[in-house]
């Protein structure tokens, strides 16, 4: 079937987290297949996963033929395909700003903090569980103090990271600010993301995308 | 001049060098403005820097009345606003592979890589000289032989990433490499890589945008 989606995707990753979230407000239903990242030394290094996604991260997601991983690449792929509602604004300057705070996430937080770096820096380089939280908190406190700063002082905030409809800014942020209230960062300083956290998390596409309501959750 | 452009660069950040190899493909010429990453404990630190881009981090465009931050975000505005030649194909699947092989260096490798990364490792975490190398090359080593199986595998690739011309792949996957040739990283194993990066280096937008041809070149 041409228009039939399938989502490898693990339940707390916060790459899948950010796919869920834009189906769900494209209404689309994917098939969803579950990589556990943890059992038998991680799934998502089997051979029958390495062919789909030779990254060996989650998520992938097949659209027919074609196989697709990295979240924000699946994200604009799924909003030039299905334009409704969009998750960019239209002008090029609104679309250039809300792409900066996807990823002041996306490239400055998220990929210091995965898993496999958590591992990394446990295994090879001998950092403890409390060097390894500090590290973390690290790049969450820097990566919220820039953002806060962007959304707080611009006239273009408003109900949501741009204007007044969730776009990709917000798809990134949510499960980032997930990821830190696990850690029980302390969030008072960002009282701009928590509010539009909350914003976001009064829609269903956001609150359904949640790691704790997905099947594989544990 | 509503048509002005500024860049705040650095002449060894691999995100500057993205964004000057765009703005030479689309034949834009902006002004320079250097910002010393390492001076006076890093000019991006400074007031007047983090003003304009409270990430603290390079590169910053400026384009008339607006402020740009993230090399991503910058190459897709340009690529929006001067769409000759384009940075992207036309075709959603196939803007969507584009997408994926940028995003898995600019996603996956070189956010775990940068100066303020090495310098927690260092200074917090308690890394030495030799366990900062090694991290490098684990991440790099990583990111290039998911791009090597992903390019290697697929008959979109052509001369350049993808297809005939350069693309947003290429502008990322380009500074990735001359960074692993800094690190003395053996690139053997990644023969589409190198042969990629031969092609792209033929041209002038991106031979001209390298490091040591900067003004701020030390």
């Amino acid at each position: 079937m041409a228009d039939a989606f399938a989502l490898y995707t693990y339940f707390r990753s916060s790459a899948s987290f950010r796919v869920r979230i834009a189906l769900n407000l494209k209404g689309i239903e994917p098939e969803f297949r579950f990589v556990h990242l943890l059992r038998e030394g991680g799934r998502q290094h089997s051979g029958e996963y390495s062919r789909l996604n030779p990254q060996e991260i989650v998520p992938t997601l097949v659209h027919g033929s074609h196989v697709l991983g990295q979240s924000l690449a699946i994200i604009e792929y799924l909003d030039e395909i299905h334009p409704q509602p969009p998750l960019l604004p239209r002008d090029a300057w609104a679309r250039a700003r809300v792409r900066q705070l996807a990823y002041a996430t996306a490239c400055e937080i998220q990929p210091l903090n995965n898993l496999r770096v958590q591992n990394y820096l446990r295994d090879a380089i001998g950092a403890d569980h409390s060097a390894i939280g500090n590290w973390q908190g690290h790049w969450m406190e820097l990566g919220f103090r820039g953002l806060e700063a962007l959304l707080a002082n611009s006239p273009e905030t408003g109900r949501f990271c741009h204007g007044a409809a969730p776009t990709l800014a917000d798809i990134c942020l949510v499960p980032q600010l997930a990821n830190a209230r696990r850690a029980r960062l302390n969030l008072d300083s960002y009282p701009t993301l928590t509010r539009i956290e909350a914003e976001c998390l009064d829609l269903k596409a956001f609150a359904d995308a949640q790691p704790a309501r997905q099947p594989d959750a544990e």
